[in-house]
């Protein structure tokens, strides 16, 4: 089965299209049209390389293709790992006209972005998210880059993609607490901005787990097309992309808390909404509906039992280090959320007790 | 005296303007005004901190300013210098206000540009030139970057400074042989576009090396001016920029056959002039003038002695990296450039000859 659906990122001549559907890393997809010039460079891992690299490079027949497999790990999302890519590039004498594609997930697309950022001041990338997360998330919106000893992410440019080509019958690779942390970013999708998915994700849980492949196909396209519309609003991150990050600044402080890598991003984000959720005041019913689905999709509804005081002081070191107050998603209902500075002194603190008392 | 003019480079959003003066690093000019956010970091070099940089500081009274001194030279226009200035940054929890300032010449711009471009996907940044061909050619156009092992600029970004302030002042300080290498970019952007500008650098350019104030500062603003306008039109060099590489595909095999760093960038593109001024066939008395005005800016009008062979290897070398063939910009007369790919066995090997013979 090769069928696919295409949505289009509207960023003006920076535009491109998103494939989702299956059999596309096969026989299932044109990807040589895709690349102007002779030459292409796969940068994987060690996961996804042994798994998917062989049938890329099929699809890239007539095209002259070297490969990167980087380790795996957001440990190696580091700008030592931006330098391998680019010393392949350099060996190889890449010039501008060369395209970076990305086989893997979020690491190895914001790395090999960012490569294919700078090489010769910016060559043409092609995305292929293969876990979830990537999927619905990192392949949207163009945030290439790496972290620094001192923070995640603080090194990087915007670099929008000239395709990102999901191929669905990648997931069937994935591993369960993978693909789940990934459903946290479509939950969150829904959650923010469309009730009407959100309700849709409810009806259709169960058969998501399972990795119903059509059903997945369309929730990666209505999450795609959410970030998709909030990115083509606010490419450089000014407003409204602001609410994307709805859960992350209690996720953030998980993560802190929790040592990076303990829990997964997704794992910390979830907690994070029901979190958010609760300093939103919203009405029982709806924070039970939040709470059910991320349950169903085998993710935490607790932060770790690390206590409030440990989660507040990691939000004020943030808030210190950001030289800002501290700011929350929040929603006004399921399917609309805002950016709200809450009386930090009372609500929060509640919440975060609330919190802990339930893990 | 504090007089000057200013120059907008046309970019849309990103259009930023060029000051131009005398006593700009000291009270002439309001350039706190010119910074949004508490921080600044100044980006320098141990040659040019010493001198500027505790006047560059004054002129930020009120601003929390930070400085980064990297070491001099094309040596140092490399990653690790990079990781120094955003390692600074981190380290003083700088946020996307923070606004990087380059003080010195084109290393010390292009390194710190990138620098800006990358920390938290990008900073503002301010050039404040200290050379000559910094202030003619490398603070106009957005290119950031370094080199490479492999090759030099194979790491960068395109990213627009919001202002370049010259202060003709600082060129008080050049010595000779770097003045005389930024006249060869005065030279070439009168030589592509400008046979009236020509003329008139003619007619001052004793004046000039002597470095009147009020001329240099009118040499300046239009030789930005041209640069600034070809930029406008070919933002990210698809087409017309390539113009001002006249010189460059000479010049380039000048740098390479000589060593890096024995002639300087501005030599190299002189002696480049002259050859590809041969080459384009035009009139001994357009060639002549050409000739007298190189030489009266104290700039070297033969290749160094490697020899013919030695020159069209190092091209043949490029032109293979590169993987396409050899091409030249060339004069239909003064003031007229254009882009072409003569007949490279016959009209290229006798110019060399000829400029080998002469040397």
């Amino acid at each position: 089965m090769t069928v696919h659906r295409t949505l289009k990122v509207e960023l003006g001549d920076r535009s491109y299209p998103i494939v989702i559907g299956t059999g596309l890393l096969g026989s299932g997809f044109d990807l040589p049209k895709w690349i102007a010039g002779p030459d292409c460079l796969v940068v994987s891992n060690e996961t996804v390389a042994p798994i998917y690299a062989a049938t890329l490079r099929k699809a890239l027949a007539g095209k002259d293709t070297r490969t990167v497999t980087l380790r795996d790990g957001e440990a190696f999302k580091t700008l030592a790992s931006v330098e391998i890519i680019i010393d392949e590039l350099v060996a190889s004498g890449a010039n501008r006209d060369v395209t970076v594609i990305a086989l893997g997930g979020g690491v190895v697309g914001d790395v090999g972005g960012f490569a294919a950022a700078c090489y010769m001041r910016g060559v043409p990338f092609i995305q292929v998210p293969t876990t979830l997360l990537a999927q619905v998330d990192s392949s949207v919106g163009g945030k290439t880059g790496v972290n620094h000893a001192g923070g995640k992410n603080l090194i990087g440019a915007f670099h929008q993609p000239r395709l990102v080509l999901i191929d669905i019958d990648t997931l069937s690779t994935l591993p369960n607490r993978q693909f789940s942390a990934g459903m946290a970013e479509v939950i969150k999708h829904a959650a923010i901005l469309d009730a009407e998915y959100f309700a849709w994700l409810e009806s259709n849980i169960d058969a998501l787990m399972h990795r119903d492949a059509g059903l997945l196909a369309q929730a990666i396209h209505r999450s795609c097309e959410i970030k998709a519309e909030v990115v083509a609003s606010d490419e450089k991150e000014r407003g409204r992309r602001a609410l994307l990050n709805f859960g992350h600044t209690f996720g953030h402080a998980i993560e802190n808390c929790s040592g990076y890598g303990e829990w997964l991003h997704g794992e910390a984000v979830a907690a994070g909404m029901i979190m958010a959720a609760e300093l939103s005041g919203l009405p029982a019913t709806e924070r039970n509906r939040l709470r059910t689905l991320v349950a169903a999709a085998g993710l935490p509804v607790t932060p770790p039992a690390v206590g409030a005081m440990a989660l507040r002081a990691a939000m004020d070191l943030d808030k210190k280090v950001r030289q800002k107050k501290l700011r929350f998603v929040l929603l006004k209902s399921i399917g609309e959320a805002y950016v709200g500075y809450p009386d930090e002194a009372d609500r929060l603190d509640s919440v975060l007790e609330a919190a802990n008392t339930d893990s």
